[in-house]
Order: C-alpha cells, then structure tokens, then sequence
C-alpha cells in the first residue's frame, strides 16, 4: 500500500532543540562549579529530570525546575536567590529563543505536502510547542498536528484511528528511535531515521532493540522524498 | 436542531483546581511576609503571573516558576534557596495531590454520557490535564480529550470542524465566562455556565459583555441534563 500520510517530529527533526539544551547546561555547570568545584553538575541533573520525569512531563518549563531544583541540593542550598533568578531567565531565554528550522526542512516540506498529508507529531509542553510551530512559518504545510505527552503505541494508535489512517499508509520520520521509531513500527506502520547531532540520554534505545525491517535511517529531511518513494 | 455533542470543561467545572492554587497562594504569603511583612504578595504574583502568560502559558509548572520569580523579586533576592526549595515542594504536592471530584459529577456524566457525545474541553498544561483525567476515573465516559493551551474562537472552532460537530448541536458546559461561555457562543453554539466557588481574576469577565441569549446559568452539573432538553 503506497504511503499517503507522513508524521514528522518536530524537536530536532524539523528544528534544533537538543542543542538549546545543551547549551543552558553548559551554563548551569559553569555557575554551579563556582559553589562547588567538583560536583558532576550534569549528572545529578539528567538524576533530577528522571526523577521529575512522571510529575513535570518534557519541556523547557519542566527544565527549568529540575535545574533550579540541581542548584539547591548541589550547594545545600547556599546558593543566593539570585543566581536563582539567573537560571529563571534561562528558562524564559530559551521559550523566547527563535524557532531555528535545520537545513533544507522548509524545501522538503513544501515538496512533501504537494504529494503527502503532513501531520506535525511531537511531544513535550503544549505552549511552548504551539508557539515554536506558530514561529517556524511551517503551519500551513500541516494538514494536522498533534502534540502528545508522551510518544507511546497507544498515542500513535489513537492518532491513525482518530484521523481513519491507516498503518500500512503512514510513515512517520524523526531523530528518536524510542519516540519516532519504534512504537511505531510495533503499529506496522513504517519509519524513517534521521539522526540529530545531539541525542538527548532519555531517548537512547540500543539499536538491535529495534526490528530489522520496516524502517531505513537517512543522513537529512532532503532524502525524505526519494526515501519514501521507495519504501 | 437538538443537542448531540456535550463539551465539558475540567479544572473547576468537573474537580477542584482553582482552590488549589489558593491553599498554596496562601502559604506563600505567609513564606513572603515572614521575610517582607508589608509585602503585597497576591497583587505582586499575579502581575508576575500575567506577565510571564504569553511565555509559560497555565498550568502547575507556570504557576510554580511565577511563585519562584514573585519571591526573588519581593525579598530583593534576600530569600534563602532553603525557602525556594519549599516553594517547589509546594509545586510538587498540587501535581501529585489526587483530582478531586465536584459533587455530583460522576452520577451526572454517567447519566449524560448515555444520550450525548461527551469531550472533554480544557486548557492548561498537557502532561498535568492528562494526568488529573487518568486519575479522575471519568476518561472511559468521553468519546474525547481535547486540551488547549487557550479556548478561544479559533480553538473551539477546529475541535468542532476537525470532529465534524455542526454549532447547532453542540453545547460547552464550564465555570468560566471567558474561557467556556463567550467564544462557543461566539461561534454560534450554546453554553451553560456552573459557577464555581472561586474565579481566578484572568478569567473573569463582565456579564455586560455577553450576549443575553444562547446560554443559561445552572447552580451545578447535576441540573445539566434537565436543561439540555430545553435548550
């Protein structure tokens, strides 16, 4: 059955994310090893976003917290309120920063939509994804979108019932084999890999986890078009 | 054209929310005036509140980081990183605290659920929505969830075009004039308005700025189905 309906992700799929992320916690170790030299900020703080993870979902909001959560039990909380109100403009830095779209994502859309339904399926804060779709100028190319709290079978299968799509027609792309890949596959719809320079630990799932069909892994979004023809 | 859809609103319509975030408001005041006993706590928190809603949107999460900010500000960065660790244990506790029912809901969806379509309509954080509605025990009576990050026109608007519901046969039960009452009747769709005990200051509105038909006023969700036969 030849595929009518493409799912993408959008945090480091469609627009950089990780890297955001990365870069706060960069700033987090500097301003934490001020305090205390030898505390393994990183750590303790993907510890507290784990334990977190059940109560605050994903997102720079649910960040924000753990970090200033990290910041108070890292110095025993002798850190001054205002190195706290320093990391409170991280997190709003980082929900005002600009929708940075990768290279090449608005070409292969806009090539895609001629051809496919373009659903946007991406998980983490409802606001904040809303806001980045509204600010990347890609909304109009999306037939639907869908912001889950978690990427799960169930979610996925609740999206293709909803919308009466049906596995062997959908393929979903995405930088995240536990979120993009595998639930999806366990569907029997298919999948396209397309890695991200960054992934974050809580998305890493070993590869021979993973099905040996169903899916291919390219190296950009601009293959997604050739790649699709084919599957 | 008779009713076929029933749209209910969550937070404060079918459990406690709003009484939440007065218990903690309150203890915040007291955390505060221990440090700055003139201070005006609520007042300053809900200009931070308002202020950071473009950026963090609704929800615990917003709520929590807005306390955090509220605090830093009024004590001039005074406050010890031991009471900011209270504020987010407070944070926690309202995300964990089980939902808590209105009188008479569950009887009263039970009941509608066997005439009508019922969706769940509500606005705020996604990951804390879905959380309260699998804990609630009511999710197996809706045909649907639906959350916003704000229930405007254009929001109803699409729930209904995307679910094929004409206005003329919907109806959106809530506590909230702005939120629940205005847009859907806006639309051309009718309302019922349950007052809850307490309104949070965003929400209200003037009565002057609604239009005087198309909508009722019931004292509680029990009344809800006896109404919708003469609507």
């Amino acid at each position: 059955m030849p595929i009518t309906v493409v799912g993408l992700d959008g945090d480091d799929t469609l627009w950089h994310n990780e890297t955001r992320f990365k870069l706060t916690q960069a700033e987090l170790r500097d301003l934490l090893q001020r305090h205390v030299p030898d505390a393994d900020v990183e750590r303790h703080l993907a510890e507290v976003e784990m334990k977190n993870l059940g109560l605050y979902g994903y997102g720079v909001k649910a960040f924000t917290l753990s970090m200033i959560e990290t910041a108070i039990q890292l110095t025993q909380a002798r850190i001054p309120a205002a190195d706290i109100e320093v990391i409170l403009g991280w997190g709003k830095r980082m929900l005002m920063s600009p929708t940075e779209l990768l290279p090449g994502v608005e070409e292969a859309l806009r090539e895609l939509s001629l051809r496919y339904d373009l659903l946007l399926i991406t998980k983490g804060d409802l606001f904040d994804q809303e806001s980045k779709l509204a600010r990347s100028g890609l909304a109009q190319l999306f037939l639907g979108v869908e912001i889950l709290s978690e990427k799960n079978v169930n979610a996925y299968r609740g999206i293709l019932k909803r919308r009466g799509i049906k596995p062997e027609e959908f393929v979903m792309a995405g930088n995240s084999l536990r979120s993009d890949i595998l639930p999806v596959l366990e569907l029997g719809a298919r999948a396209v890999h397309i890695p991200y320079e960054v992934t974050w630990h809580h998305e890493e799932v070993p590869e021979e986890s993973l099905p040996r069909e169903g899916w291919v892994r390219i190296a950009g979004i601009a293959e997604l078009r050739r790649v699709l023809v084919q599957l």
